[in-house]
């Protein structure tokens, strides 16, 4: 799932495109127009772009980045155009989210998954259908065993599999005074060895005593390879 | 003066050297990350920026679409970086705008100006430089006019003026249920014969019935040219 976030029509058909090429499977749009737009444009743009991008794709609702909120009633209208296949909501907002659920009941293919982490165990017990999480890069598996205890209502199961997940959260995205998910999460990564921990600008990796932490709760939170 | 509102730090780059072969006299920066950046990473930013833009560059703080503030204490370091020549505030906020002010007493000629033309006028009174006002671009004599009056503290054609810009907001800027700022703009431009009124996706120009209410405001409020 490859993710578009640039404010134009044109260089989002672009970025589309190569990551078509480059082989992937689906793209994730998080539409992000620097003038704030009103439902009604937002819908209009998504028709245009769905006719334009060459992959299936699913709507991204990341209001903190993008200030804008994926009306629940744009979300259910976009659900009928085709290519359109899904919604991944970061918000954070389980109200919003259920909403949505509400609307797209007759479109049960319709798929409906969360970023944070932190919250897939509710999203996949009260019928959503996953999650697309950051801590996933890290180690997938335990994401995979958390969606498959809450699909089988295992609740025992589901307590010990959601505490690991918490204890990544405060492990990994709470170092350091600033931006700390992004670069928690890319210098985890590192220490793992699965990418380096470059940041496109204005963000900087941690410096060394802020990776020395990250490299410690690696190790105790079992994430190395 | 052009805008860079891009999101990449090559691209803005680019931006600003199209600008400056296009003519441009300075550039004006909205630092609009898509993750939120902390005022020491906005600051690192606007200093490797300002090595690479061709052209004298002004700050841009328009938090309603780029979800960031540029910190008052940002701005007084920024003013030290040479290239960096000013601050355009679009907030609407004259409390930060005082703030920055203060903090700039040293720094005269770091200039500071808003953008919203209904505060032209206490802008100039209490100090400020003046406005990049988006009415200018319909009656430029007006808003010259009105800070003029505000320069010399003439307060009887201020309260008329001020009244006149009052006016073109309430009678172009509020037609239409969304996104009536910047379609009522260009729609009233476009029935000045100034420019067409073709906007960017998603957003759409006026429909008949709006524009023929802009075009009457347009008469009614004398910015026919």
């Amino acid at each position: 799932l490859v993710g578009i976030t640039d404010t134009s029509f044109t260089e989002s058909v672009r970025v589309g495109n190569i990551a078509k090429d480059a082989g992937a499977q689906a793209l994730v749009l998080a539409h992000a127009p620097y003038y704030p737009a009103a439902p009604v444009e937002v819908l209009s743009y998504v028709e245009h772009m769905a006719k334009e991008l060459p992959l299936p794709t699913f709507l991204y609702n990341m209001p903190s980045h993008t200030k804008l909120v994926f009306d629940p009633k744009t979300v259910r209208a976009a659900a009928d155009i085709p290519g359109i296949v899904g919604l991944k909501d970061s918000s954070a907002n389980m109200h919003y989210f259920h909403q949505v659920q509400e609307l797209c009941r007759d479109k049960p293919d319709f798929t409906l998954i969360v970023g944070p982490e932190e919250l897939l165990a509710e999203t996949v017990l009260l019928g959503g259908h996953g999650g697309v999480n950051g801590g996933a890069n890290m180690k997938p598996d335990l994401y995979v065993a958390l969606y498959n205890a809450a699909k089988a209502v295992d609740m025992d199961k589901i307590a010990v599999l959601h505490k690991k997940v918490m204890d990544i959260s405060s492990g990994i995205y709470t170092v350091g005074k600033y931006s700390s998910y992004l670069r928690g999460l890319k210098c985890a990564l590192s220490c793992i060895g699965i990418c380096s921990d470059g940041l496109a600008e204005p963000f900087q990796p941690f410096d060394k005593d802020e990776r020395a932490i990250i490299k410690q709760h690696v190790e105790e939170l079992g994430l190395t390879k």
